[in-house]
């Protein structure tokens, strides 16, 4: 190995808290979560059941708020059936069908309080037993209700990150870049973005870090996009190395952003990272905003992974 | 075009993140979003979704809300005709109206889980989709719910800029001057000011930034209304500028404010902007605050824009 | 006026945001709000409103809550009466107060979406009034939900400072110093003080502020009690001043507290101010802890007030 | 006692806070709490008992939520008993069970909003009770709802802490360590260790801190474990203190974790303490990550506190 795949030189090396000893592959995967898996975690708790409920996909969420319904409905039915059926008031037939149906339908009219009373209850245990699912009815829709607005209010990625990044001439240098954009109709301010460079030391199995200095750390105001820029100069880690460099030392650009959601009062991080197969030689990017027929400044979004030969 | 005009010669340039190509007109509007337009953006998800409705106008939300819970209604009442009104225990007479009225009705009543019962299911078709609809309904409005939360508790914009820029004699100097109040009855601290200076380079076409120092740049509390000020000495970009000038250059002066809300423990981010056409020149404030018959002091907070001659 | 009284030779002025220029008595009341009234601000709209229904008393919200409730039906029940009663089916009887009752009722049973449906609606247009008072019903009760949320998690003042502020001897030198403890269970952390002492010009009739330089301006865990002290040395604006003095020159010691609430992850701001009046010459704190029978540390929170001669 | 024990030659000297007095065992209980009781707190009040409701662990709470509703029923129940059942349309019996039952299943279904109908009041003044019922009945879930949310969203402890702190080899030198991991699923960033190491001097039973320096004190991303280390040089603190010399000392190594909550933008805290019983001399930590048997790292949670003879 070349000394050149040594960053041990450098002074400003932040492991970010990755640790030297890492399995194969990326660091960072490109969603921003990390390359590692857990195990010996404690069992399913309250607090793990909500931060499940709260960052699951949203079909997900409302197919299991539906299961939910019926299981619990179908527990309770269970118990009237068990009962009986002749301690209900109800219009209905006496066939299996029509008391099964009759137990089910009361249930749900009882869980969600609309309680028409054509089926009504004729005895006291019954009463009882419905008094405790119209509880549970209740406080279920509390939960529901929580569940809902966190799933909502929770801070949500908004990053959409090039699908490369480019390492191509840049006014009279050589420079590393990448773009983004806010995918989302918030107003972002106070961007910040940090750039960390990882090689892998084949001697010892161990990874090398180092922060990038980039031309600009952060902006105020992020209406449109952002590249940001590493400057390729003598004394950037990335001097004199070639994509086959990059290659060999499974190199990573670890991209973490810190932004304010204007909207919601929130203080947002992604992540993401390119590795050497994610990055092109000698590409720029193409411009996404431009002045529209009507005079106004129009961004396309789609745009922000463009790029071109420079 | 005069060398007067090309703020390079300042080092605090920052362009705040705009970018130095930009369309006509003024970067930021006075309500602080940014002159730009975007698209390519995602369809409709539920997040954008409820970023509208969280940032739409509140009788526009009181609309909506009305409308969906008749269209909701309409769709439930037609599935009930379709079935038949035959599968409902319902004193109603059997005309077309009668029918409808009816569905709809026992619709809305299913919906809300108001459930009287004078209208009730016969056949249990009838009681699934009812059971349905009450399910439906409970979770619209706990989502309603989160909408209406959110709504309020979201951060909102509560400084009221005095419409026009002042510049005028201001202690031996001249100075650029805009005041600003609260508009609200909470509590800001903490208060931050930026007032970045931007020219337009007739040459290149491109914008330059340069941040003006001000007399004082935050804030512990905030009572009455602040006047922030940037003293026009030799060092001043705006040394020597004349009315003609920022026309010409089409100036602007881009306002940031950053606040805490001690009300709601939020951090407030506000921006407008001044244009050349926004500035008054040889005009100053006219006191807002004064002594009350009582002794106490009161401010007027109609009067943040009143200028006067100097 | 002696020199001692003019603040303007010492560097750290800052007048905090308060302005040089106030009306008679304290600047900060002793509930941290400031002593100005506003007038000019605009009519109650949607964030007034909600601002004064989470800031107002418990007692006076639960109030306006029943009392709005009784308009509410009210209201409804005089649409219903208007309608006449005969498009009802009930079993009450046809006097003026039977009627009153049934309609007021009925609009009970409707808007809180009990509907037990012995008074039911026989005509369509009372089915449709119905309707949509149950929505505003469920609307209303969303509302509510985001409220008492709204009230109960909003971040609350939760310091209890001394009444007094003490000059005393204090470690072979004199001191200023007062003392506050957190009232509620909530883990504070990070304290942060800043104390302001401002004078009266009696010249001008301008305040003038200067920033105490403070023993310990931040303390990481606030398990106890904090006595805050500013040492009077030589350098001290205090150095020399007499109990007359501080009363002539209408004194006033503005206190910032900034913490971080650990049980809501929220930041924390309170105020308050000590004038002339308000601090006692000679006297020391009382200790507030002790080691109890059982060898544990009990601190008396009433006793934070409590002081003796020196 | 030796001078060895005496941390005034330390200039980062910091008490933190907890004051020089104290009482006898730890100042930082295993879980974050003070080791001090409070007195003289104010009665309990809305703010008191909604902290209490949302701190306190989960099957309490719902025992206390049925509770109430058994309470509330109870008293309301109370009242139609005391108006008399001959106020109401109901199908049951006379006897003195079948009223009491009557009585409470009304109030029940009033509460929750179900209504059925086959009970419903015959009189205005049950009718009027009834109204208030419903009322209070969705007020109370409004709260519930709240209470379900703030439980939930609230920031929780995350770290998981090794049991012992160790005293052992550690590259070249000696050094104090101890190892924390996150046991919930959410991502945790830019994590803060402060240790704070105190020991009693014997002669004036006072307390002395001072700040350890730590071989890292910060980490961005925290993907697995982190072992925070203070590396025992000659200017450590702990330079020559022995086992012996801690217990006599009654030292204590406080430490305080700061992070930031990716998944709900909240910053987080959280706090514990090694007392010398907890200190093993000698040891070092087991790894705790592998790479699995499909390449993946893998981290096995629970062995954040596994260590072995060095």
């Amino acid at each position: 190995m070349t000394p050149l795949l040594d960053l041990s030189r450098f002074r400003n090396q932040d492991d970010l808290g990755l640790g030297l000893k890492q399995g194969p592959g990326r660091s960072v995967n490109k969603d921003g979560t990390f390359n590692v898996r857990r195990k010996g975690m404690p069992l399913v708790r309250s607090y793990e059941l909500y931060h499940r409920l709260i960052t699951m996909g949203g079909f997900r969420f409302l197919l299991l708020l539906l299961l939910g319904f019926l299981i619990a409905n179908a527990l309770f039915a269970s118990v009237y059936l068990g009962i009986g059926m002749e301690h209900f008031v109800r219009p209905g037939g006496e066939g299996l069908w029509d008391r099964l149906c009759d137990a089910f339908f009361f249930s749900t009219q009882t869980l969600t309080t609309v309680g028409y009373g054509h089926i009504s209850p004729k005895s006291h245990l019954v009463s009882a037993v419905a008094a405790f699912e119209s509880l549970l009815g209740l406080l279920s829709f509390a939960l529901a209700t929580g569940l809902l607005y966190g799933r909502f209010s929770r801070p949500h990625a908004q990053m959409c990150f090039s699908e490369h990044g480019l390492i191509a001439p840049y006014r009279e240098k050589t420079a590393f870049m990448f773009r983004f954009v806010n995918r989302r109709s918030n107003q972002l301010i106070e961007v910040e973005a940090t750039v960390v460079f990882t090689l892998l030391d084949a001697e010892t199995g161990n990874r090398q870090y180092v922060t990038l200095p980039l031309e600009r750390a952060k902006i105020n105001l992020f209406p449109t996009s952002w590249t940001v820029v590493h400057p390729i100069d003598e004394t950037s880690p990335l001097a004199g190395l070639t994509d086959e460099d990059l290659r060999r030392g499974q190199a990573e650009f670890i991209v973490l952003i810190k932004a304010f959601d204007d909207t919601f009062a929130q203080t947002i991080y992604q992540r993401t990272s390119y590795i050497a197969d994610e990055v092109r030689w000698g590409h720029r990017f193409k411009p996404m905003s431009a002045v529209g027929p009507d005079g106004h400044m129009v961004m396309d979004v789609g745009l922000v992974g463009a790029s071109e030969p420079a």
